[in-house]
């Protein structure tokens, strides 16, 4: 079984389904947000009443998750003719751990426009992988080839912050068949931008994610094990958070998703005139 | 009693606060969505636990508010020491109206740096009002002024599409002090995506909207009654759905809220090779 869909394997008991974290996507405290994301989408969509495909899902991350079991509870909130509502929530015991919001739709064929086009670089076959990598088994999940952005790190505070900016080709690893799962769980596979703008690993956290799905099942086919080029940036770091824009796009220039996603940061060296 | 404050005035009653739509607000359907925003974070604010300052909303138009009252509950799911996480959910009757989602958050002074800055443009007294503006009791609660991006008609199919791109600057008609109410309502406040680029009035609706805060009370303060720069655009228009990312900005260039949707869009006159 591909360690995504063991991720985010679950079983069902009457109205709620079971699963357990992975240590095939440990990250520094508890499993990577990107594949408890993927495993509240997976519950929805195996929802009995669920019809119809993905088109946005919000994701707040309450707590860390320990490692071990966890429950999913999804409720239908409500069922339009084209649209489709729920509402999501994962607890260990009595603690939430993180609650989603799901909506499913039609996708209609219709006028069709992309004013944002995909940025021209290297395809993922002329880029080596990073020589560097963190010991955190979520990293070794993705193949990632970075076009633009790898982060550097900064040895003096003193030196020019790092871009924002990255641009790198993923895909599953070992690789998989595109899905709304990878796709959803792709969208929270960059790095925080904090380490990139700073140039240090400091304490950071995705506090909530947010994707919408532009694609139906017949686009995901055409991408197969192929990679996506994931395009990241940040607008703002601002009183211990900042914000992240990603969209995630075929070697063709198809755009598959967009997603922002706001996280605290802390990196108290940083802090001017602060109280020690 | 300002508009907004009578939009989003709210009773409560044991553990649910009680509502009505207002007229001052109208939009085709029902209230305008930034209104229903405003007043569930409006709900959520004035919940007995909350602490902190609004981080982060989502919000999920289920169905059209019709006319007259509604309930809104709120749950808080997690208060963490520096975080907390409550649900909320509007209904009328036994109908489920809308869900959010929304994140407080302590905002410690800290690392603070702004890749995106503020297009320029002019300010808002060298731009005079719209001369025209459609109907709708909503777009009177908005002084608005174009620097860029006024949707124009399209006469013909093979015209050139419009630019997806706004810049405006708003404020509340009548004025009012900023607050985080204003700033969530306003986060909606743009014209859908679809009549900018299609030059015509066709049928839309938000269906997930998602704001982040950037700023802390003395931000809002400093604002007063001045205009906000909004800059809105999107990405892709795609199978009957459209995206819009946009940003609201003080004058002196401050980034205090990002926000973005997706939509929906029928406009089948678009349609390539439609049955009829």
């Amino acid at each position: 079984m591909h360690p995504l869909d063991a991720a985010t394997k679950l079983e069902v008991t009457g109205d709620k389904f079971q699963g357990a974290t992975s240590d095939a996507y440990w990250n520094f405290t508890g499993p990577f947000g990107g594949a408890t994301a993927a495993t509240l989408l997976q519950a929805a969509m195996r929802h009995p009443k669920r019809q119809n495909l993905p088109l946005a899902m919000t994701i707040n991350y309450c707590a860390p998750v320990a490692k071990g079991a966890f429950d999913v509870l999804v409720s239908e909130k409500r069922t339009n003719r084209s649209t489709q509502h729920f509402s999501v929530e994962m607890t260990q015991g009595d603690d939430t751990i993180a609650t989603a919001t799901l909506v499913f739709a039609a996708r209609p064929e219709g006028f069709a426009h992309a004013p944002e086009k995909i940025p021209e670089v290297a395809f993922p076959e002329k880029i080596e992988p990073p020589k560097a990598k963190a010991p955190l088994a979520w990293i070794d999940r993705f193949d990632m080839r970075f076009a633009s952005g790898f982060p550097v790190m900064r040895p003096k505070d003193d030196a020019p912050l790092g871009s924002a900016r990255t641009e790198v080709w993923m895909r599953d690893n070992p690789s998989r068949k595109m899905d709304f799962l990878s796709l959803m769980n792709m969208s929270d596979a960059f790095f925080a931008r904090p380490f990139h703008v700073l140039g240090r690993l400091i304490q950071v956290g995705t506090v909530s994610m947010t994707t919408y799905f532009h694609c139906d099942e017949a686009d995901l086919a055409e991408v197969g094990e192929d990679y996506l080029l994931g395009v990241a940036d940040a607008n703002i770091f601002n009183k211990g958070y900042a914000d992240q824009i990603a969209s995630l796009w075929t070697r063709g220039g198809k755009l598959l998703a967009t997603s922002q996603q706001i996280l605290y940061f802390r990196d108290k060296a940083f802090v001017p005139g602060a109280k020690k």
